[in-house]
């Protein structure tokens, strides 16, 4: 498969996330990164531009110039990577789609409901795929998580519990924390820990169930004077199928670097993952001891494998999942299988829903909300 | 010191937690066990006796009538040992609190919140002391976490996680188990896992952040179809000092044996702590490398010092914590130091309330209820 | 089965040892102190014996004088624990064997080969029995794990690694460190961490093998000028089924407290095992996952459990295997079964002639020894 | 930097070595692949090419016609990657160093002590730079590691421990199993497990003391009749410091996937590591608590934040830093600053003479063998 056609718009320099999709995106050397819109300071892009090796004609200082020009191009990009602050999210998107560029999105997919809803209307006007890079959900051993409860080796769900925690906010950010500020200001994010993390949380568990949350109480805290957006997030779910849930994100948990974990508990037997060290998974069975099951070793099924790149032992990391989503984007834009993994809207759609139930809830004494 | 005589209510054969009551009484020599009404059947009563050397004319089939003589005996009896099911704990404290017996109890302290008031009252009218054994407390490491938290090593705690995970009652049991059978009679036991094991947690979380909690909200599950208690909880919490927090009691979690975890989360620092492996305690500060704190090792503190028996990497394990639990209440009866960490009949009516309250917030749609 | 009657040499005030062995003789009830010759030094053993209850009439300032006495009373002991530095362990046990009174000895057996062969023949000439408490032996899952290995469940065994790792002698020590006094004194000791711990881990990969030693190249090292005798020792085995293994000791590992290791690799599987986390054996089954077997849990067979005091997930530690031993010895004496596991007095000379194989090895250049 | 053109010997389909090599340098956008012989069947050779997207005029059936051919070329590669069986090594590296190409090769650099030799000599007579893919230097917490001890964090060495365990060859492989096949033969791998993975463990061992080996004593063994090669190894190693080290590699390990640990005893304190969870580190200093340090977390130096891509808590594994090597390189061949820490041609022959030190004393009885 010959490499498709990629731009960026955001990921400029000082940025973090756009560093790892393009790291993401070359891994298997799926995706080419041609052009972008690196900043909106102009300046900072063609200097970002020049950096990365991209042509100068086609580094751009605004994104629907981008979209255009890009679109009028022979060889144009097939896709455009957005790694922005939330609340732009929905209006490059569109752009991008409106000339039917496939689009690879950063989470969460917007900052609000109405954006959210207003892309899901661009996205089905639009020849474009659109993908959101849940990427926790391209670690081998979420997908063998998410098989083993497909296939029933679980039993009934019964109690899930999908805990995010960081420590980066424990303290106030310094004035020139890039990262901090834009998720700090609830215009540009959508939310606190809640929709940074706490929608990766939500997301995971959702994608390992297949399953949908039905109804949920939460409790939105902010731990200092003055911070508009919660910082610790706790959500009581139920499933679909009746199981109950917790979620627990926090940006204040000092210890916790990137510590994303998930538990499912079934009738049959139980799964448990750990993040920061994402080539086990801890599965029980009722009446038999633990196993630990490895990328790459016994027992593992076909889901896990296919996004495997090397032996059992030698440890995948964040990358390699974020590489993984980035190449299930490119077998789905080339017309091989490949989606049966991937993000989709309704997804991202979903995410957005659950940032603003909780923060309903939240405001209104953790009354249960229904999620339609 | 010369041994305390000691008397037990219940833990005749087949009984679990009595053995457990037996060897911690025994292990630091504080108590003989001189006498017993080991189970309302009085034939087994006295065939557990028997076994147990007890003196058969110190063998009783009644409490009341255990009570009464040992009251008239001059070698009588110190201290009780209560560990029957939870209905009974209130009536039997009682008739050994009349007659000025110290009391030492299995928790909770009773199935119901008349009951615990009850047995305040009582303990106020007797010279006998009232020791609940909340045997988790007895741990070094949780000693360490206490003293650190009053010390302000963790700052102004902002949130905690007290999980305790069982499996057991993951299938329905045998009709012949007698351990499950009470415990799901609502009448005997007086709720599911929030008050056999939910109890543990919230006070746990309790002893070691010296607060109360002020309100809950609770979602309280029974995962079998005529199952009349709940076997999942998930309450959240806000404690005295404004910290939320979160409890999770499950007996259904396949793959848990006893997993009884906390977490403290401050303003300056961490503490992460695991029943199944006691002897360690993880401690975060802020902006340093996490620190593995060991039971008898560097920089842990005459709290937890004062109840370590042996030299660090020597583990120590639950008998022993309980051990420490029968060894203060040695103290205290002998009018020596060791009351600091005993857990009071106050601390009893706490773990009730905290039921109670779970109970009707989770029968009011997890309406935030507030403890008095 | 009522308690024997227990006597004690050494053990006194200050001593490590002789607590254990106090605690985990009395745990489960088998075991009544009641004399004692607690220290060479006769105030300190009287004063020893006080604070212990011991009547008064039977505090000794003479082990010879002990044997004699107990010997001639009809309530006189029915063994004796011995708790000395190791080159005391030889004379003190002849001295009650030779008086028909069992000997429950600390390890090593003895400090000299001289020793320990005298031993040998004063041990079948006495009516008494001889226990020697490489207390690791007790540990719930190494009976686990020597079952395993006897029933073929990890085929031919192929390759061994034992590890025993302190970090206490990694700086010189005080004067008055008592403990480390003696056994840097090689008259005392008969040799460093290869006695003092190197011992252990002999004698617990032999247990788990059920195979001796048959030959072995060591290399001991002091890290101090000035310090007699070994403090980092390692030794490349071969046992009797041709297994090649390796055993490490070492106290001067800074970071490691008590830190014993069992690895066993065979044709079929393997078993890995660690004395600071003692509930926990990982079976690896080949081709299949590893799975994390637990004292008390699913799989777990009848040698495990029937050393097993609480249920699985309620930690068990040190004493309580110390305890095993204290409790096999009075199945022993009161000719009921436990003789099974119990460390016999060859297995004690093996681990004399292994500590002198070693240093002869070592003095040797490394040469390979053949072991008897 | 603009990318280096390279090119590839071996590691076409059905081979494991290659594709890390090829994800390894294309991370960091340092290479871009363009000429490769990736293998020594032509229609396989060129079959790989064009699955690599390689012009057919740039694929090759014959490592010296390509040396030649890239050498005349004006956009001819800048560096080789040699990623053959071992004792094919030698002459390719040999070819490109001759035309001045740089070599990127494999370990072990040789399959025999004469090769190895030839090959130094002829890095001398070149324009063209040698790299050895000693992979696991590159992770960012074994970088950490080594600057420590540089700096004296752990005081004089006293002891280290570096075990490589495996079990991919714990049954006779299949006949059709190519990775195998030429590793259990002598002529093509030199050496079994000793010079698979021991010369890493070697190798990993002295990058991050510092020092190199001086003396050691072997014992290789094979557990099958009829297996020509070694399969599990011990080493008793002696390091220029006068540190005493154990080396341990096995392919015969059950439940070990690829076990590569070291821990480094010193005065002051200790490191440990395990390559299956590499982004944590433990250090132990005399008489405080172990820290667990962790890449990009609290405490760690430029040497380590500098090889490091993401955040702390966002695992990279082996890829990244396989493919900090391939940018080190990249660095060195454009002439910026990077040559710290590659591993020099002078850190290949002593893994060879390792390897037959190793062979010549097991040989002879485990005797002690100086090293030049």
């Amino acid at each position: 498969m010959a490499p498709l056609k990629l731009g960026m718009v955001g990921g400029g320099q000082g940025a973090f996330i756009g560093g790892v999709h393009r790291m993401a995106s070359r891994l298997d050397g799926c995706f080419d990164l041609v052009a972008g819109a690196f900043s909106s300071d102009p300046t900072r892009a063609h200097a970002s531009a020049a950096e990365l090796g991209i042509a100068s004609d086609r580094s751009y200082a605004d994104f629907v110039e981008m979209a255009k020009a890009e679109a009028a191009r022979d060889d144009g990009i097939d896709a455009v990577s957005i790694v922005t602050p939330n609340h732009l999210h929905g209006p490059i998107a569109e752009a991008f789609l409106a000339q039917d560029i496939s689009v690879i999105c950063d989470k969460p997919m917007t900052a609000t409901l109405a954006q959210a809803e207003s892309l899901v209307a661009a996205a089905e006007a639009s020849k474009g795929h659109f993908f959101l890079t849940h990427n926790y959900t391209g670690y081998p051993m979420i997908r063998q998580a998410r098989q083993m409860v497909a296939e029933g080796a679980l039993g009934e769900i019964r109690t899930v519990e999908a805990n995010y925690l960081q420590d980066w906010l424990s303290v106030a950010p310094d004035e020139d924390n890039k990262q901090a500020k834009w998720r700090l200001d609830a215009a540009q994010s959508g939310g606190g820990a809640i929709g940074d993390i706490g929608t990766h949380a939500h997301n995971l568990a959702c994608f390992v169930l297949g399953q949908r949350v039905t109804s949920l109480s939460a409790t939105l805290t902010s731990h200092f004077a003055g911070r508009m957006v919660d910082d610790d997030a706790r959500i009581t779910l139920e499933f679909e199928g009746r199981a109950k849930g917790h979620i627990w994100a926090s940006q204040v948990a000092i210890g916790n670097e990137n510590n994303l974990t998930l538990a499912v508990y079934g009738s049959k037997g139980s799964l448990r993952w750990a993040q920061e060290n994402p080539n086990v998974l801890c599965f029980s069975e009722l009446g038999k001891a633990p196993q630990m099951m490895t990328r790459g070793g016994a027992g593992v099924s076909v889901a896990a494998v296919g996004v495997t790149r090397i032996p059992a032992g030698h440890p995948e990391g964040y990358l390699e999942a974020f590489a993984t989503l980035y190449k299930e984007a490119a077998q789905v834009m080339s017309s091989q299988d490949g989606s049966h993994a991937t993000i989709s809207i309704q997804d991202g759609l979903d995410g957005v829903r659950f940032v603003d139930a909780c923060q309903r809830s939240s405001r209104g004494a953790s009354a249960w909300i229904e999620l339609g």
